[in-house]
């Protein structure tokens, strides 16, 4: 239906958005937990924002949410093999975790939106923690920029 | 149809049994980063041996998979958070992660099904190095029981 078609084309074009800007994060040379912090609340703050749309996002009927996961996770990838390549570490590692962040961001933040157990900047901290306490492990302290 | 019926009841058949199976692990008195390695492994083993199931259980078409991620979410958001709560961290960081975690191991899977540029065991131990890394750096070192 209309309203349905005016949804779709607010989430695409919100998508459209999301991905260049999480990927701006990438530009500033800033240490890695803040680069990661960054991204995740550039995605938080959007379905804060807009809970409506990040509904209307996971549902069947909308657009595919794996499209947008898929550009997330190539950029990501790109980065974090990079990043733990420079570093002298399995490269295919970063890959795998560049596929799976935006999984991860995805499914917390469904259970955060209907739950809302906790600030906006608190959950941001533990994804956050996630992420870059497993890169410090591996002596990533800066994220590569995707190629 | 008729296809449709039989996939969707196999693919419910299965998320019946991969959520008990895999929290079976919790049961197991083993170190924490061998328990994350078992939980993820019976899930990619599962893709490995069914990936049509797989490939139905993401599309539009099929059961809703945030069910079974849901249970599982929730799952390991009560072990998590006792195991942070154990060793005096913020429990609710144990939930976010917990609701993060079949997110990840989604999106992760997924890609990999599509692409498989590594053998399971290696993708197994991406997945757990993620998790692990980040508990270690909690200091925890064995998960609780979910309650």
């Amino acid at each position: 239906g209309d309203r349905a078609g005016v949804a779709s084309a607010l989430v695409e074009r919100y998508a459209a958005e999301l991905v260049p800007s999480i990927g701006g994060v990438f530009n500033e040379a800033v240490p890695l937990r803040e680069a990661v912090a960054k991204g995740i609340n550039i995605f938080c703050t959007f379905v804060e924002k807009e809970p409506e749309l990040f509904r209307f996002f996971l549902e069947a009927s909308g657009p595919d949410p794996g499209a947008m996961n898929t550009a997330l996770g190539a950029m990501f990838a790109s980065s974090f093999s990079a990043s733990l390549f420079a570093v002298g570490r399995d490269p295919a590692m970063g890959e795998t975790w560049g596929h799976a962040l935006p999984g991860a961001v995805f499914a917390a933040v469904d259970w955060w939106a209907s739950t809302r157990t906790m600030p906006r900047q608190t959950l941001v901290g533990h994804l956050t923690s996630l992420v870059a306490d497993a890169f410090e492990a591996s002596g990533v302290t800066r994220l590569a920029p995707p190629s």
